[in-house]
Order: structure tokens, then sequence, then C-alpha cells
């Protein structure tokens, strides 16, 4: 064992879920056995796990995956690697802090202790907070993943839905970096101020009048041909209402929860798409290389080319109540979880 | 002037559209000029012209084209080339019968003369009636150009969810000698019983409880990966929701008149895609040859792979009673409008 391994307790605290309904007594915060890592795994002790939108996805069952029950919540942490399997990788992860993302079979970052793979760690360089590396994983990474996508195919400008979100602000400034214009799509006053302050770009209050209008215009001089929408319901609906002529909606979340509502004439007449987008799909077709780059280009932007406002933190026995905020109101910033408070 | 031209009228009887409301008042049937073809085009003598879902979506305006007021409906018809523009092709038309689609710009086929593109005049084979050839283009040359996309894009088997109408016969039986598998979806028990009669394939009826439970085990089975969808409203979304992983929907008609319902997380956690087609728009992709070798394959196929059933006959001054009639219930055949019924 190396000298920075250190004996892992019997049992944790732990978020478990007990049914995927969404309902708050279907949460416990309770002891829950603490994974000892086989072959290619690690166990990090978590300092923080955000709450992201995927997150409240899984709780009602409507995520791309279950897990056994009680699963324990949570796709993305930081912390210190404090146990490993018998791999050199492993060894050499042993008293680095690293940020995490999660096995579709194994535990989650919403708990005091993780067995994940090894490919799921990356250290954390220096310059990064645990609280930092906790985010650097969801929505860093699909944002970097929705922009090469759009360049790859051929686009030249694009139409965001959820712009004041964490992920929409980390898009705002990379692709605002690249020179890739983008419409941002916000739904209150504050948050077109708000983004005004991060770039010199087109914002636009869905809730406004003249939105679908100005929607069209725009995206038409823009030649916006393709958005990125997490909301479904009336949203897609809308963007392939205005777009122009041939474009691509692409959905990677259902924030609304409500199904997308699309005018079938104007996918069959104006010839356009709809199509999903999950990151860990892209990632497997994409390839272990093309992870590692998002994953790196991740860690460079934090702090530099972006920061994620954190609205709270809160200790794990107050996921609950903190979920309800969150949900009430995302785009305040992160709620993170701090399972084992690091004094990094 | 060839021997076979004859002098055209001054005027003629036509359907004609003075709003795109679909109310029936916006239909009249009256005295229209009779347009005298310039270069590259011929007028015919219409013998006979079909009401196709497509003109139901052009009368409401939901069709991908509008046309100056007053408006001549009707895409397709058959006649004779009673006068020619200046160009060779045209005079080799002469006295011959077409079966013709109509230009973007220029008149409809409820009339009793249509100037039209030379290039949008097939000659029709001595084996063929007008009647016939009235329906050799719109569903035929669609039907035949959703099996080709199909096969093009390596899909296995797939599903159609008009399956009793015109085109849906077509589809059933040129898929079935193809031995590309279909499951072909109906609303109603003696559609299922009628199809049966076409061939041995797969037919379900989307009325019965267990619909949706049956499509997914077929599909899953079969690997229906592709489906065509001219209906959206909930239809669209039972197919993106019982589909396999990565299928593909394609959307070519709106027959519900109802918006698509889907629900994202299928189309992000299962890979899926929503598109639209519009056989003018693939055909224009597609290129000249392809446009002629289907209308050809669909000469060919009429009368011996298909037998398109036909309701009823009504004269131009029907017109308006006849849709509300076909409109009722489209699967008990085609309704032919006869502007100028010739002996043929």
């Amino acid at each position: 064992m190396s000298r920075f391994s250190e004996p892992l307790p019997e049992s944790m605290k732990a978020v478990r879920l007990y049914a995927f309904d969404g309902k708050p007594e279907s949460i416990r915060v309770e002891d829950a056995p603490v994974e000892r890592p086989g072959p290619g795994q690690v166990t990090i002790r978590v300092a923080a796990a955000p709450i992201n939108p995927s997150d409240l996805m899984f709780l009602r069952g409507r995520y791309g995956l279950t897990k056994p029950i009680p699963a324990i919540p949570g796709f993305e942490g930081a912390g210190i690697v404090v146990s490993a399997g018998p791999d050199l990788y492993g060894r050499w992860l042993l008293g680095k802090r690293v940020a995490c993302g999660t096995d579709p079979e194994g535990g989650g970052t919403w708990a005091q202790y993780l067995t994940t793979s090894t490919r799921l760690c990356m250290p954390l360089p220096r310059r990064l907070s645990d609280e930092e590396g906790a985010m650097a994983m969801a929505n860093p990474v699909t944002a970097i993943a929705l922009l090469q996508e759009a360049k790859e195919r051929g686009h030249r400008a694009g139409v965001h839905t959820a712009a004041a979100g964490a992920l929409g602000r980390i898009l705002f400034r990379i692709a605002s970096k690249a020179g890739f214009p983008i419409i941002h799509v916000v739904r209150r006053e504050e948050q077109v101020r708000l983004l005004k302050e991060l770039g010199d770009e087109i914002v636009l209050n869905a809730t406004s009048p003249d939105f679908l209008e100005t929607l069209k215009e725009e995206s038409q001089r823009l030649g916006a041909t393709i958005a990125f929408d997490p909301i479904g319901g009336e949203s897609t609906g809308q963007l392939v209402d205005a777009l122009p002529t041939g474009s691509q909606i692409i959905v990677y979340g259902a924030l609304s929860l409500d199904d997308a509502r699309v005018d079938p004439k104007k996918l069959i007449f104006d010839s356009k798409q709809i199509e999903g987008f999950w990151f860990p799909e892209w990632a497997k077709k994409k390839g272990m290389w093309r992870l590692i780059s998002c994953a790196r280009k991740a860690m460079k932007g934090i702090g530099v080319d972006w920061t994620t406002e954190i609205a709270e933190r809160v200790p794990l026995d107050q996921v609950r109540e903190a979920m309800v905020r969150y949900e009430d109101d995302m785009t305040r910033g992160k709620v993170l979880i701090l399972p084992s408070p690091s004094r990094h």
C-alpha cells in the first residue's frame, strides 16, 4: 500500500435513493457501506459535488440510466484519492486531488466516498480548488462538445436556449472566444443584463412579445442553422419555427419536463431536423482521446475563460432542501454539496 | 402549328382559391383564363386529377408553397397535350396523353386546362388509363423515394403509420416485393384485414390497447430503425418512443393537423432523430435523373405492383362536397376530379 493511502472506513454518510419518482421521501441521507476499489478503480474522499439538471432527471427516473436501489446520486465531483486498486495509474493517483465522473453501474458523488474507474479521474491542477474541480466534468465538457459539433458540421452560427445557466455561461464565453456567433436566449430581463456583462453577444428574452420575430430575423441574418436546446416543450418548437431552412435542432435536456411540440410542416417543407445529444454517448462515438482532450480543455478554461457562480454550499444532510431551492432558480448559481470538506 | 394542336379557348372552368384558410367559401368554381404555353411549356386538356392530402394542406395554407390568389389547386393529373411552346420536346408531346405535375408558380390540375413545364410531363403508356395516369406522380414516386432512402441509409426494416391510404398501399406492395420488411400501422380492424389481403406483412392497429407494446417488440425484433410518418401529433411521439435506439423518424405529412409531441429524453438518451421529407426537395437534391427514374418506376408499377382504389369521380363543380367526403375517410379510396373527361 502506498504511503498516501489511508484505511477506508466500513461505512459512510451518503444520499440514497429508494425510488426513481422524484418524491422527497424517496431520498434519504443515511449510512452506507464504503466500496473497496477493484482493478482499474480508485476510492475518492469526496470534497465537493454539484447538483446538476441531470441529477434532477436521474432522481425522477427521466435520465438515460438508472441504478440498482438504493442508488447514490451525483454524476461528478472532486476530492482526494485515498485508496487504489492494483493498477499503476491508480496507485499514481493516490493522494492526488482529482475531478471525477462516475461509473454507470457504480456509486455516486453525493456521498463521503466514491469508488470509480481511474479513467474517469483527472488530476486537478494546483490552481483549481476542489469546488472548481467538482464542476469540471458535466457542464464544461458538454459546452465544449456542443461547440465542436457545431463547427465540425459546418455551421457558422447557432442559438442556445438556456443561456443564463451554468452551461450557458460557459458556452457564451468559449463561443465568443472562438469567434462563433451564438444567439443566447434567456427568460428574464436581469439575465439579459447579466450576460451582456460577459461579452458583446446577442441576448434575447424569450418572454418578450417580439421574441419569435427577433429570433427569426437574427438567425436569418447570422445564418444560425444550429440550435442547442436543453428545455424541450415549447422551446424546441420555437426553434424549429424560427431558424432558417435546413437547420438542425440539438435537444440535450428536458428542463421544461414537457414534450417537445413541433409543427410537422416546418420539418417537411423547411428541411429541418431534430436530434438528441447526450455527452456520454457522444464521447463513446468520438473515442477516448477526444474525451480526454475535452476534459483538458475544461480544466484549462475554468477560472480563465469562465467562472461558475456558486449560490450555496450545503452538507450532505441538507441535500433535499437545497435541491428544491436549486430547481426553483437554477440561474442564481450552482448548489454544491460538501460531503467531506477539505481545506483546499 | 402541329396537326395535333387544337385552338385553345380563351376561358375555361376551374376551381379557384381566394384565401388559404381552408374555408369552403374561399373555394369557387368559375371561369378563368386559359394560359398560353411559353417556351418549355405545354398546355394539357385535363382529363382527371385526384384530391391528395397535399391539396388539403395547400388549401389551408399549410403546404410548402402558396400561389398568387386566385390560385388553381391540384398538383397532379393526366390529360392530352393540346398546345405547345416552340421547343422540340413540347412539340413532340403534342397530341400525346401525359401524366403531369405542376409548376410551383403556375396553374393547377383542378381545371379544364393546365399549362405546365414539359419536364413535368411524362407520356402515358397505352396500357394506362387517364385516371391511372392522374395518380402516377404524387403517391407512387413518394413511396418509391421513401423506400430508396431507407435502403440507401442502411436500414433493414421500417414502420409506416398510414398504411391504409393510397401511398400506404403502394409502399406495402413495393416494400414487400423488394423484401424490405415494414410494420404497417392502421387505425381500424377492417383495414388490418384489407392489408392482410395485399400480402403477408405485419399490420398493427394503432387503436388497440397493446399497440405501443407490440410496436416496441416488433420493431426491436425486425430491427426497424426507420419510420415514415405522415400523421404528426401523437403518432410521431409514439414512434420516437417505441423504435430501437438510434432510429430515424421521417415526417412527410401532417394528417392529424396537430403538432408532433415528442419526449425529449427519448431523443437524448436513445439517440433518435426526427426530420422532414418533401418529395420536391428530395428530387431537387437527388437530381433530374433520379426523378425520371422514380417516375418511370411509378409508371411501370401502376396496375402491376399496385392498383389504387377510386372511391368516386366528380365533375369540377362538385369539388367542395367531394373534398369533405374525402377528408372524412381517406382510406376508402381516391376521389378523382374529371374536368374534361376523355374517352380513354
